[in-house]
């Protein structure tokens, strides 16, 4: 069941996306790339190939991050804002480069990688969803990512069958510093939407459309899968 | 009586933040330097620097337009934004050029111009309200000199005192040419508020920060006039 | 011979740029697309779901050309961009729903479409150019559309085996009006040099990553081709 | 002696803007209101009133450097940006807060304090380089705030006439702490003036626009001081 992974931290409006998602979101959380991380089926080839295209997607979804700062209208929302960008630029990408590195991939060789389409593709939605429209906007786009990744951490940290090859990812994105970021990343979305939306955000004129961005930050989450099993060969 | 010269364009959501903005709004309508218009009592020199403000005023006002068309989300949108821009940098400007001259201002002086802090002040906080909001934010920060000088104009053009000198300003304030921008804008405006707030604006849990930033771009408008009596001399 | 169909207007810029885009320059302007056009093989239904995209690509190309608008430093630069976002708007977009039209494609449809994720990668790489820098970083990703479209037109054009069914797109893009467009792009993309990089813009050390951003935006065309084929079926 | 007091922090950029400044740098090092400060004779209502206001640039300050993470183009430069970010909001602010406390300030007051127009017309001219430029025309803009600071403490740390009222504002400018935010800084400066310009950037055709960018920031600081008399009374 899909639903039974769903992590804890309390936020309507991202579940009321999810949910308006339905199978698109169903696609990304179990996707095959997914799978062959969950059952170590997954060929170490598309698993570095992801890597690398990663590192370059979280300096771009940092960019986005940050574009969320500038686009905060509290102090508070700014804070939460600031501590995502550290969270991905201090942390995640850290974590990457060790990773990278114990897989043969020098940091040389991640900063000369050519960027895939699929990856220009989602990280630049995002960040035009920032620039077209206001915080809100930007953050349905930022969305899909965020809670993705924990609910897939939380779904593969769960079965059994995991290999130690894609451990350590899977405890990076299901572990509580993690989640911690998510819980934080949940509020600030809770607050804007009540800033910006009011207090039943699903009956807003914007909601539609906000359900549609989040939909395709989510396909564009998908296509990232691919191209990790497209890059990796077979 | 202020409200009997309001243009005859039907824009609740202007109507709404105008008055909202009470008498922030008066001290623009009805500020000495807009009095002195009237009467023929403003100093050529206030005149004369006030035009020079405004042309840099209006190269970055025609970039804040350019960025709603940046915003924009849907074609008809854009149109109008896009064509508020021609307005701007192909009729206005040029206008401002023609008067420029004939008081003897080269555009060579008007480029070398040091931009004032009144002048800054009011086009970077409106660039900036694009940026850090959407379309609809970016708007209340635009309403204020769109609508307020053409309720200007109207009120002027029916005064039997305004000299020759200023009568030309006036006209094209109060013409149909600069109306027909104004009523495009409030049907923009009417179409942008009704996708993001919905059918009753003023419910809208936005409306308060709407109307604050409406009234904080009105007391920009007042300091520009005052710039103008200030760099006038005396 | 690739280089017999250059468009008259000279640009010493992008003739870097083109030249140093090298095999990338030519896949794109002699793409499968392309030929298809040429010798009439396309196929219909690629045509057709080329041209849904491109509403929707022109839109957002717009919106881009707006973005140059609001970063541009002088007067005659914001008139040259400002003039392209309303050649885009009014006659380029007004053209492709006639075509549209003609071809059973209605504007609601259209607007309904979905955007393919090629299209996304390449609109959103360039309002991302623009930005996270300049105006000439902006036109980097700008020029490979414009100037191509001109110069796939201009060969196109001298070519007797065009059927009538393409012919109204070739000589959209083969004609003086379009070509006017191109001949003001390449002022402006000279000026904008000019005053970034100074006389010899191939010595500045952002020359290099000029290059690489015209050529990324170059195989992002490449994609929007393949795009056309690829909806097209078969 | 101005020079005397310079940091030590090599920026060979900065130096040629403060140079260039001439003037309009003495104005703002040696403003009336930090003589004040460092003699005990500034009122403690203008110092008050500069902190109000100080607080809501902070905020805006912060927004600006997170445009700067946006606008990186290394991972590198991110941090510094992201860095610089964090100094702001989770140091300095707080630093503020707790100054402001102990004055009699709350938390509360400073959110409801009406944004002065100095300090909008400051903050969003910052805003509008970054958005208008690239990211060194945005560091132009940031730069004589980072700088200022630290040679307006430092010249303060040396005096022994302070009182100890104005003693802590001076020891976080004049402290290594803050001396450590303007290194990083220096370096993130010298990286993207030779990435944008080469290896002499006086010899840029940039060079003089980014010189009166640096100016009309100072120029804009000069006016934050005298707000802070002005709204002090007297």
């Amino acid at each position: 069941m899909l639903e039974s992974v769903l992590p804890d931290y309390d936020s309507p409006v991202f579940a009321g996306w999810r949910s308006a998602a339905g199978d698109t979101w169903r696609q990304y959380i179990e996707h095959e790339f997914v799978q062959g991380l969950e059952d170590g089926s997954l060929p170490r080839s598309a698993f570095t190939a992801y890597l690398v295209q990663d590192y370059i997607f979280l300096l771009n979804y940092s960019r986005a991050w940050a574009l969320a700062v500038v686009k905060a209208e509290t102090a508070a929302q700014m804070r939460t804002a600031a501590a995502t960008v550290n969270a991905l630029i201090n942390e995640e990408i850290q974590l990457h480069l060790q990773v990278c590195a114990r897989e043969g991939i020098s940091e040389a060789q991640l900063l000369q990688a050519t960027e895939a389409s699929e990856n220009i593709a989602y990280t630049r939605f995002v960040m035009d969803a920032g620039l077209s429209g206001d915080l809100l906007d930007l953050l349905a786009a930022l969305a899909p990512c965020v809670f993705g990744y924990h609910e897939i951490g939380l779904r593969l940290a769960g079965s059994h069958d995991t290999t130690a090859l894609y451990r350590e990812w899977i405890d990076t994105y299901a572990g509580d510093e993690y989640g911690s970021v998510c819980f934080a990343v949940a509020g600030l979305l809770e607050d804007v939407a009540a800033a910006r939306l009011g207090g039943t955000p699903a009956a807003s004129p914007r909601w539609q459309a906000l359900c549609q961005r989040f939909n395709s930050a989510t396909r564009l989450e998908i296509d990232f899968w691919q191209m990790g099993l497209r890059l990796g060969g077979d």
